[in-house]
């Protein structure tokens, strides 16, 4: 095992101050959050912990899933509060806490659903409804309360649910041998650990994470318990829920691609605090799987809706890509913990990659309209929504946004290492004392970087840079001075072991290029096909910019590129020009089968961000372009 | 109007003689007429006429269209019964017959679901409940058996029957103002008109072709009589049913296919009989709508299978084809009628395209299994079945296979008109006298056709013959002196008068070269793709012939051709082959994204005829190829 003492940077230790993520950060702050707090009202959502529902009252039937929404929006409005305070969000913020406590049974526990709607039917279908997974949505809510607040009081509850968990679940005769059908308590649990040094809660994820998939299926025998049929077959496999072996056994990745991520960076949470080697072999393993067979060119994965998860290793399909915006959430909160574990710039260039891309794409630049699904072409029916009937997306992004400065670095007392290039200051306690990194960078639209140093004195430390692989050349300079970046690389980073002094200066310059890209053959939907990327960024063409239909355009092999930011273009963007080649489409007269090709005319082509598409008309969108020609 | 004495030479007087149709018939009076007889009986449709079924009773109940089934199979058996006389077949055919006139009611009715199921319902729900459909396929049976047998018992209680919806339905205040909801009654009423000579049948059908779409519309004014909700929208848009505007009013197909179909053959018919030049502009309308931007290359119609029917102008997808094996049919029934109205050879072109692509692609070779749907590419996942629940096709193959031969000629007292080439001997009667028209041919596996005359005493008439579409090239010989074509060429037929004397032999070479055929750049699923033909066949590459998965597979344009014919495969057809370029899948080790295009080599690519393909191990199957590359 790697470095056990390496730690995330947390959030409040990253003041970003660039021209691409503060906005973002502004835009879910004043438009995002509120926009999601007024759903949740409207859906009921918060008015179900008044506990009054009753069947055949007008009001919304309390969800199975409810709290999660409500949870991971007080996480994200508890993040926000602090780093930017805000009297009004506060009140809502502790308002809702109120609410959530004012819900809290005897025993502790905690979920209107169970409460109101079908109380007798409490922990008897882990599988289906979702009541463990959101007790962890409210234990990380109640610890960013407490983050935010120093109120003690939400987290206080919490626990008090949490100990009833810890009793209620666990290997002995009088306890459930269950787990969660959604997973996500389980890391919850770890961080409860983490906040409170109460190992006890380590130990019940540990015991989740261990009992899964162990036969006698627990979920098959509590639909017995259900009085369900023996030959009835179970809703979908085992898969779906990661439950078919046991997780040390499992190889590929399956089923719901959520529940898939948040089980897997679980297990990375474990490994590191249990220093378990047999865990991160596992976890490698299931890596190379997703990001070799199954993740799309934008980090989003899961390309099926039927089970919104994985199906076969290299279907990508791109109009009916699934790819859930949390489902690129999960994946960069698996690919950090495992930088944690495994420092490898794999991870990092894989969490890049789902951060401006799949997850970004998830929310529109106004900050307050998401996608559920984000796929990779589109006819133009595809569009942003304020809300859904199931909501996991938008109060995730409201949560994963204010905190994208956490995802930048890791430390250990003697290194700092960036993963991620974001105009940002960032203090790191190290052994010999503080350190404050500027980093001045307009990444992603361009490669340079520019870190400087302040600190009281001369500290010894290494500084580890990612190497990013998007990335054909670069060039670094220390105190304007050239060093050879090959010298230094080690799993991906760059490594500078010295003395470092107040002023220091390291130049990074990552030649950034539009890059044409490929699909393994194997996925059949880009056969033929390129994608551009430009950076960590992905393209599309979006039909605003062009006089053709998407379809008719293609690009030939051999042209060139013209890059140019356009600062009123989608709140400023670089766009990728390009002559391209288009069917003449305008023949209405000719008959509709023919001896001769369709007669091809150069066009414009202009490509954008694919994380900022359909933000103004509807159209169509595709990311990858029919490629004139393939050799021969 | 054009030349309204021209008749279609009724196939009783065509005897096919050659190898490629004479073995499917024989397959479909072997097995298919066999194999579908035995599922009528199987599922209950025969029982159905004993009347004997009861709400709770084992017997499966019978359906609102199970007369159509029995009736389009005992049409098709009294086809077979006329060339190929089999005293077994006329048991069964008399069995079933004896069945259906034991169901006869007082009134003259024979409809077992109306009888027993829902006699309340009679007559009161036009649009859904297929019972005038269901009359119209039983006196279509009822002229083939007699027709067949000579015996009139079976005409002559369908003509009660007729006579029954005579009265009931038409202008006057105590009739019915309705029409049929899938429109077929219309053209077998004109089809009794002329075995009977009776004109009221005539006049009947008029009238429902004529009342179709007129406003108030009488599905609307039917709804709301049974009692449904004003606001309850019809359960499909009025356009489904043909029935959104009069006839004459109509200028694009719209619809379920073979509703559609079914209305223009018989808006032809009353076209053809009462000379109104006005039907001829509506149906020349409607035939360019449908031959220059909805109709697949195999002559398939109908893209989606929501409404089994018409979409857009050029949405003609390839996996997602309906193109359903009795709209072909239907097209084959609307060609022929058109070509007696308006001799056009592309009425010709698009009937054999029908005939020896999307129809005959509805029937497996040995004869007794069926498409429903005929798509254009395949998964490896479509496959024959020996039935289906609403199973319209295979009694409708059963029926048209026989009867191929009357498609070929048609004639005037003056004229022999040849629309398709066919080994046979043809028997007319011209004014002169009885003249017999040999066709020697290998048709469709190679153009050259030999046409000898039999005739007691010169005769002086005009032979036209028709210039195929698919044909760049072509020489006529008459008694070996070559003539030129474009000296006769008129509406695309190639036109001899002359005196014909006994043993006159012409002979026409039709170059049957492989042709790539582009589809109109607005076809969306064929931008880039390439098919080919040979002749009046489109060919398609199957799994079994090949050892990439045929996405892999492009065609180089400047590919040659190398055919050849296969005795021993798929019953024998000429296969086309060429070198193509196939990515290489191999490489497991591949990066999923890369920046180098995926390696290609060149493969041995084998295309069969589209009709004759999953006759062998199922797999993916393709008729639009990808083509290497699109000139710049």
């Amino acid at each position: 095992m790697d470095q056990p003492n390496r730690i995330p940077v947390p959030f409040p230790q990253v003041t970003i101050t660039d021209a691409f993520w503060a906005p973002r950060q502004a835009a879910n702050r004043d438009h995002g959050l509120w926009a999601v707090y007024q759903q949740l009202q409207a859906t009921g959502r918060i008015a179900a912990y008044n506990l009054d529902w009753q069947p055949g009252s007008d009001q919304p039937q309390p969800h199975v899933f409810w709290d999660s929404d409500v949870a991971k929006w007080l996480e994200g409005a508890c993040y926000s509060l602090i780093t930017h305070p805000d009297p009004a969000l506060k009140a809502e913020v502790e308002h809702v806490v109120d609410r959530i406590l004012s819900a809290q049974q005897p025993d502790g526990g905690i979920n209107p659903y169970f409460t109101v709607v079908a109380p007798q039917d409490r922990w008897t279908n882990l599988r289906d409804r979702h009541e463990l997974y959101c007790a962890g949505h409210l234990i990380e809510a109640a610890i960013a309360h407490h983050q935010a607040t120093g109120d003690p009081r939400f987290l206080h509850a919490i626990r008090r649910y949490a100990d009833l968990i810890d009793r209620k679940f666990g290997p002995d005769d009088d306890q459930i041998h269950g787990y969660p059908g959604h997973e996500e308590l389980e890391f919850a649990l770890i961080k409860l650990y983490r906040h409170t040094g109460e190992k006890h809660y380590l130990e019940k994820a540990r015991y989740f994470i261990e009992e899964r998939g162990r036969e006698p299926h627990y979920f098959d025998l509590e639909a017995r318990a259900r009085g369900e049929a023996e030959n009835r077959p179970a809703p979908r496999p085992l898969e779906y829920w990661q439950a078919h072996k046991p997780v040390r056994e499992q190889t590929e990745v399956v089923g719901h691609a959520v529940r898939a991520m948040y089980m897997y960076s679980a297990m990375a949470d474990l490994a590191y605090e249990t220093q378990d080697p047999s865990l991160l072999v596992t976890l490698r393993t299931l890596w190379h799987d997703l990001t070799s067979k199954k993740m799309y060119l934008t980090g989003g994965i899961g390309s099926s809706g039927s089970n919104e998860g994985f199906t076969q290793a290299y279907h990508l399909p791109n109009h009916d890509a699934y790819a859930e915006t949390c489902a690129a959430i999960g994946l960069i909160f698996w690919a950090q913990r495992m930088l944690q574990l495994d420092l490898q710039s794999t991870y990092a260039d894989v969490m890049e990659r789902a951060l401006y891309n799949g997850m970004l794409s998830g929310i529109s630049l106004h900050g307050d309209r998401f996608f559920y699904e984000n796929p990779l072409a589109s006819h133009g029916d595809h569009h942003r929504q304020a809300f859904f009937k199931c909501s996991c997306c938008p109060p995730n992004l409201n949560r994963i946004l204010p905190a994208v400065g956490g995802l930048m670095y890791s430390q250990t007392s003697q290194e700092i290492v960036a993963h991620l290039y974001i105009g940002s200051a960032a203090t790191f306690n190290l052994e010999g004392g503080q350190v404050t990194l500027i980093q001045e960078t307009d990444y992603p639209w361009d490669g340079v970087v520019c870190m400087r140093f302040k600190m009281n004195q001369p500290l010894n430390f290494t500084l580890k840079l990612r190497y990013p692989g998007w990335c054909q050349e670069a060039r670094l300079y220390l105190n304007g001075e050239a060093i050879s970046i090959g010298d230094h690389l080690e799993q991906g980073y760059i490594c500078l072991d010295r003395q470092w002094a107040p002023g220091d200066e390291v130049r990074l310059q990552f030649v950034m290029a539009v890059t044409r890209v490929y699909a393994h053959p194997m996925v059949k939907a880009n056969l033929g096909r390129v994608a551009l990327m430009r950076g960590p960024l992905v393209y599309c063409l979006e039909e605003a910019d062009h006089l053709v239909p998407l379809a008719a355009i293609r690009l030939p092999r051999e042209a060139g590129f013209d890059c140019q930011f356009n600062p009123d273009l989608l709140d400023g963007v670089i766009t990728i020009q390009a002559t391209a080649n288009a069917v003449d489409l305008s023949g209405e007269g000719q008959p509709l089968y023919q001896p001769t090709p369709p007669r091809t005319q150069p066009v414009k082509m202009t490509a954008i961000p694919y994380y900022a598409w359909d933000n103004r008309a509807p159209g169509e969108m595709r990311v990858w372009l029919l490629e004139d020609c393939l050799p021969h």
